[in-house]
């Protein structure tokens, strides 16, 4: 069977591009990684979504997949690994292949590495990504956060909560995040500010012991969240030419890429805002646009 | 006092515009002629803002409102009635001049009248523009709904539920709006559909006795809901020229009308796709322009 439209990813961009999508009658299929909502399942705090005076991450999450399951609208767990264009899209997954008259590629971003020395082998160890995944393993311990934007901020405040005490490590004098935020990260009494600093070592092998800051000043942390951006994950992407050097998809104003029916939303484009709202919005617009071509047949 | 920005209306585009603005510690004013939200309340059944599985307009009014409230964001309910470009923006309410250095223009549509000889004197005597609003008032009754949109079809559901019988009155032989919901209405026992239909002439004088149906049909309905499309509400942008001839704003990718420093964002603007998701995006995105470009001082 050939799908109307094959939605790859689950966040609020795909789930956004979904609900238009299904609503307005298409055949279509989503095909997600991990978990549904994406990012979302990362992010502690939501504070500037439209509709939610306050949330997080995860609750977002949660009523994304039970509006998706409310209006019916299938979806398999499966990781893309590359897909073909032409005019039927060939999706294939690990042992699988869907095919579609159009895609949308909605698979967002991940967290982006520090590039240090022994970075990778202490994933889980003491480096984490994922201030609410792993925050509350680190109870009564002292540990650090790198980064200076919103993301980097609200975690460092989270996790404040829950630690002894938080390192915060900026490599500017001053912040990209909201004001908002700043202030409230500067009134908390357990969190030191490092500006002008870079993490520039790892200590430990098995487990991180501890950090090294500009090459001299060493603190004895347990764990080492890290909060330095992102960049898109499409490396199941290469065969189709449609991104630019960093890796993030081209798209014209209908959010198409230079694939004719192959379309693209989300963190995982090149553009200036990267918000849930503007995510969801861009979902919305791709998915009627290709409705308008569906019931058009072109 | 001069402020950073004022945001003129408090619907999703001016409320998303406004959240940002003020997490990012702008001096914000929004002005709002009627009631926070906009058109949200008008609408009764919200089933594609993405994190709502289902809800109403008049609660995502609430929740919009409540997330202003909640941030702190100033806003005074008045009517703008014409604004000054310059350097400084000079923004007039009836009596009371408010100034600032950007201004998003977030002041969204209304419905759109049939054009029908004494549809004025009867607007509220049996013509009217809101089911959530009046429907109630025709319980047990006869009423018309006049479209063929989402809009048209959502609140013909939403008002079967509460009256006699509803005469659909589609002027073409299929509907424009979403499958699922043209289905959903099928099934209603009490809904009888008119297709390649027009209301030529209203019954009444002092209220609603009656339409005529292409030019023939008598229809003893109570009440006439009208959903044939929405206009943008602009009265007050005559001096800026930034309009179209139908009244929508036009507006650069970043959202600037060809006034500088003045952005305009959501129904009121020229665009494709006219959904709250679509509109909250818009706020986010110009509002993140403004603040830019406070920061940088220019």
């Amino acid at each position: 069977m050939v799908y109307d439209l094959i939605i790859v990813g689950l966040g609020p961009a795909g789930a956004g591009a979904a609900i238009y999508a299904k609503r307005s009658g298409l055949n279509v299929l989503c095909l997600e990684a991990e978990a549904p909502g994406g990012l979302l399942n990362r992010i502690n705090t939501v504070d500037n979504y439209l509709g939610f005076p306050h949330t997080t991450g995860p609750e977002l999450a949660a009523l994304l997949f039970e509006q998706i399951r409310k209006l019916e609208i299938p979806f398999k767990i499966k990781k893309v690994t590359w897909i073909e264009g032409g005019e039927t899209k060939k999706v294939h997954c690990d042992n699988e292949v869907f095919e579609s008259k159009y895609v949308i590629i909605a698979s967002g971003r991940k967290a982006r590495k520090l590039g240090l020395k022994n970075e990778a082998n202490l994933v889980n160890k003491g480096i984490s990504y994922c201030a609410i995944c792993d925050a509350a393993l680190y109870k009564g311990k002292d540990v650090a956060v790198v980064g200076g934007g919103n993301s980097a901020i609200e975690e460092a405040i989270y996790i404040a909560k829950l630690v002894n005490k938080v390192y915060l490590i900026h490599r500017r004098d001053e912040f990209r995040a909201d004001e908002k935020l700043v202030e409230e990260l500067k009134k908390l009494p357990n969190v030191e500010i490092l500006y002008n600093s870079n993490v520039t070592e790892l200590i430990g092998t098995e487990k991180l012991e501890g950090i090294i800051v500009n090459g001299e000043r060493k603190l004895d942390v347990a764990c080492l969240f890290t909060y330095v951006g992102y960049e898109p994950q499409g490396d199941f992407l290469s065969d189709l030419e449609i991104t630019d050097e960093k890796g993030y998809i081209l798209v014209d104003d209908n959010y198409q890429t230079k694939e004719d029916g192959i379309y693209a939303v989300g963190d995982a484009i090149l553009k200036k805002v990267y918000q849930i709202v503007t995510a969801a919005s861009e979902g919305a617009v791709a998915a009627l646009e290709v409705v308008k071509r569906v019931k058009n047949n072109n």
